[in-house]
């Protein structure tokens, strides 16, 4: 395949490593895998879990689960709070899979169910640190209330907890990561035991890929939702999660312009095709992106690391130190890992794996 | 129309007004208006710049001037340093349009004549002191080494200069802007005395949207090639380029979930919706978009202003002080002005206008 402009290369070997080590994981700790696709929204990928034995998958939208029930997925968690104003679709979707519903108050419930045709179920989501969505996990009177509710309705029936620990992802140590996974089941573990004698078979679902990766003792939890892992980025590098060779996607970006006096590379590969997230290292450095070798079966660490200092929309510009810089010639195309996956593959819409020549 | 999920919204009357704007800016400072489609990327704004008389665009990749060519657009510049990877796509579009190469470098320009079969002009990219790509306005001996490589080959035509001061993006106030605007005119209008005598048809071209928004005086210009006026955005009104009035875009997110007790109301609407712009605001703080409230007519300024504070994949996150937060209901739909309009453009690749129900 000849790369002539941006192309995001998805390396298929360590992707399915990724895969299979997680799927070994959970098997091995009696936990269901229930992946996260919105790193990846492809059906290529998905089958890549399926292969694994991966039956069921978490999505981040109404119309992600559209996508991978298009393409035979059955049992599908949208992960992310209810919007009842797509009631419609949700009514087409629940027709054709078993879908679970994130509910974080009884309002969205009430409003679904005025339209509601199709059976759901509602796994309640417990906030156990974030801060960013559901029900606070010891705020046991909200969570009565919203149980009561999915009770008498007949459509709607009560299958757990879940909860996405993303206080992790801003940690930048495994002992920071591994008190986070203890706090956050310890709550999560409350919140099942109280409520398990009358819903015996409630399961409990955590989901970011920090502390799945990282943790081992997952005893008392049902169900794991990461996403990242499928691919890791430098974000899961810097905070000890992942290793660079890890790290399955990687940008094919070209040298457009070099200016050695200001020890500057200018590549085509900007925030329409990484998106913008950025990571301060350990230094100060700003770093919207890593430089890598592309070679005939991939790519390779350089030496010593050399980042993408700045992104406008199509330009990337990345910090190449001498002696580095005299070897970057106008037309090479460079690999530069991504700061946070999920976005750049969302925003890329395509991969290209290193063994064929066609897109997934 | 019903919105049910993140969908960017455009202010027909309000993005024409824009356009008519500028059109008639142009006119009166007898400039060539040569408008940069990377905002929008849409054949129907596209169109809505022909109705005002406009019969050519810049463009930052080829892909880009591909997708206009293909509307009838034939006089483009790509204006993003040569790619010569890509001379197959630039050969088959330089035989339908006039296609003019920004160009950094005589090695592209050498390994671009490897293969070129079409005529091209070629536009020698200045830096005005932005810093991010383009000769150094005054480095004559490599502007005299490249105009001799154009010059000497049958297929290249020297058709002049243009920069791009993006530094006028950076600055807060009208006063800043128009230093930036003098400077580089200044810079650009040196580069072009030394060089008329020998091609009398040479243009000098100038490009962002602070400058060209807030100047008024053109002499010794031939071009303007902004592209943001078309939307215009937060970033834009912070600098004082335009009020809100202008901004021509809004995203509709559907509310999700309610946090009174830490005055936070969470959207659908996230980074692979908005991108992931931020401004920091005069008083400190991050503001990834701020809240309008959406009329049967478009939107509508709030009594004060409410920010979306932070963005992940799907969610937006805004901080509603009381009492307007015990306004919001979920499922209301809010708007959101964009920080950055070309990103979120890209992120969400179709609009749908106030007066009709389909996406341009």
């Amino acid at each position: 395949m000849k790369l002539v402009r941006p192309t995001l290369l998805l390396d298929e070997v360590k992707c399915k490593k990724n895969i299979r080590h997680f799927a070994e994981k959970a098997r091995k700790a009696q936990v269901k895998l229930r992946p996260h696709f919105k790193t990846h929204q492809s059906h290529m990928v998905g089958q890549w879990f399926r292969n694994e034995g991966i039956s069921c998958c978490t999505v981040s939208s109404v119309q992600m689960a559209a996508y991978f029930a298009a393409d035979g997925w059955d049992d599908i968690t949208v992960a992310f709070p209810l919007n009842y104003l797509e009631v419609e679709e949700i009514n087409r979707l629940a027709k054709v899979c078993k879908l679970t519903l994130c509910i974080v108050s009884v309002d969205a419930l009430k409003k679904l169910t005025e339209k509601l045709t199709q059976s759901v179920n509602c796994q309640i989501e417990v906030d156990t640190g974030y801060h960013r969505t559901g029900v606070d996990a010891r705020n046991f009177p909200l969570i009565d209330e919203i149980i009561s509710f999915i009770s008498n309705h007949p459509l709607l029936t009560f299958s757990g907890f879940l909860t996405h620990a993303g206080q992790s992802y801003a940690t930048r140590s495994l002992t920071e990561i591994l008190k986070v996974h203890t706090d956050s089941v310890a709550l999560m573990k409350i919140a099942g035991d109280r409520y398990r004698s009358k819903f015996p078979k409630l399961e409990l679902s955590i989901g970011d890929t920090p502390t799945c990766s990282v943790a081992t003792d997952f005893s008392g939890i049902d169900e794991m939702r990461p996403g990242n892992f499928v691919f890791y980025d430098l974000m899961q590098r810097v905070s000890g999660v992942c290793t660079s060779e890890q790290i399955a996607i990687a940008m094919a970006c070209p040298v457009v312009a070099i200016y050695p006096e200001r020890n500057e590379v200018v590549v085509h590969g900007g925030g329409v095709h990484f998106s913008k997230d950025f990571l301060k290292m350990e230094d100060g450095t700003i770093c919207f992106g890593e430089l890598v070798k592309l070679t005939s079966l991939g790519w390779e660490q350089p030496v010593r690391p050399v980042y993408v200092k700045s992104l406008s929309q199509e330009h990337g510009i990345l910090a190449v130190p001498d002696p580095e810089i005299q070897e970057i010639k106008i037309g090479d195309v460079l690999g530069i890992l991504p700061v946070h996956a999920c976005l750049t593959a969302d925003a890329m819409g395509e991969y290209f794996t290193l063994t064929s020549t066609g897109s997934v």
